[in-house]
């Protein structure tokens, strides 16, 4: 199906657990929705399929190609990435290096893609959300390749909205900052946490179609931090 | 030479402009110097020449080995990471993502790497300094790869300061922070710049040396500034 109706959103990450609440939430509100992942998504409107991973440069033509192909002289209007992933280990940890390389490509390759898809692709007065985590706002020592990964993409926001940043003119781009999301692989793994302090997939889903529709959009260069208590959420901006 | 010697220092980056001010230092005060680099400086008392440049992983390991074969059973007093180099770009530019490739195999590769050797090779008390960037304190539009990777290591030097980050017990890590460099390179190519901002490169191994001695050491987790006016350095600690 053709990008051809008003209001369009592609989804970096749209197989993921948060990526695919995404795609049916701006689906359900109307929006043609396109999905970028490692696997389609059946629930959008378009895909663009990843096959390209050990190279960065490899993995950004792959994919401006496939964009390209599938908005065609459309233009988006939001590009939301929340491509990425988690692993763990300090300095000492035997899989240290080996996952600081796999939570480089997670986070780093496709937030640095996202911005230069961003760049192409999004309308002038678009907006482009990064996600970033709240813990590497400080030192994360038993984290510390996915805290190197993280940083980076939160100073690329800052970055992105200064002036001569090469994003269209009037593009928002801002991280939202999660610390633990409610989904089912952290159920899995944590079965008896407080989920209570959770930050619900949906909550995140209409929040950012808020945003789209320019209400309550955060300023350009915003780290928006999720922070769920009771079972509230509340943004804190930094 | 085996590192029989009483003191000794590691320099990540050993050819290049500082890392050979840093290695001609340390080599100066009577210590042993051990050098990790692509090419080998003949100034060093021993060399560690890396080959692998396409794997994280990889790269990593030849290092370790290499290190391993080097040191013996000797440890080191300080390991001095100035590996690193300099590709600029925005969003929009056309090598953007070919730069952020680059810098971020430069500087997070180098850095992740050296924490790695950190942990292994490191005397207890002994001192890890990596190289960060001070425009990367904020946002840096027109060179946002760079801006990435030396927020990544700023970050990183927060959690090696921290409990539990896999450092061998009262090892400092800090990060150095400079604005230009007084180097050959940066004269060929700003050949009309006001050198009296830049920072020379025996204040900083005369710094490091101090350091390793004790002296005005900084804090685990320091970020140092330094700036350069008048042909004056001052530190700056963050």
């Amino acid at each position: 199906m053709a990008a051809t109706s008003a209001r369009r959103v592609l989804v970096y990450g749209g197989r993921g657990a948060l990526g695919a609440t995404v795609v049916k939430h701006f689906k359900a509100q109307g929006y043609w929705v396109g999905s970028l992942d490692f696997a389609n998504n059946e629930d959008a409107n378009g895909n663009v399929s990843i096959t390209k991973s050990e190279s960065l440069l490899e993995q950004e033509q792959e994919i401006v190609s496939g964009v390209k192909s599938l908005l065609g002289d459309s233009k988006l209007d939001c590009l939301v990435c929340v491509a990425g992933g988690w692993a763990g280990g300090n300095a000492a940890a035997e899989d240290f290096i080996k996952n600081t390389d796999l939570v480089l490509k997670q986070s780093v390759w496709s937030s640095a893609i996202a911005s230069r898809l961003a760049s192409l692709f999004l309308r002038p007065g678009g907006l482009l959300t990064l996600t970033g985590a709240r813990p590497a706002l400080e030192g994360t020592p038993g984290m510390i390749g996915y805290g190197m990964a993280k940083a980076a993409v939160h100073q690329l926001v800052r970055s992105l909205a200064a002036t001569n940043s090469g994003l269209p003119e009037g593009v928002a781009a801002v991280a939202i900052l999660p610390t633990t999301l409610d989904t089912p692989m952290n159920r899995k793994w944590m079965p008896k946490a407080d989920t209570s302090s959770w930050t619900p997939m949906e909550y995140v889903a209409e929040m950012l179609h808020k945003w789209v529709e320019n209400q309550d959009r955060p300023a350009s260069g915003s780290l928006v931090s999720l922070i769920t208590a009771n079972g509230q959420t509340k943004l804190e901006f930094s």
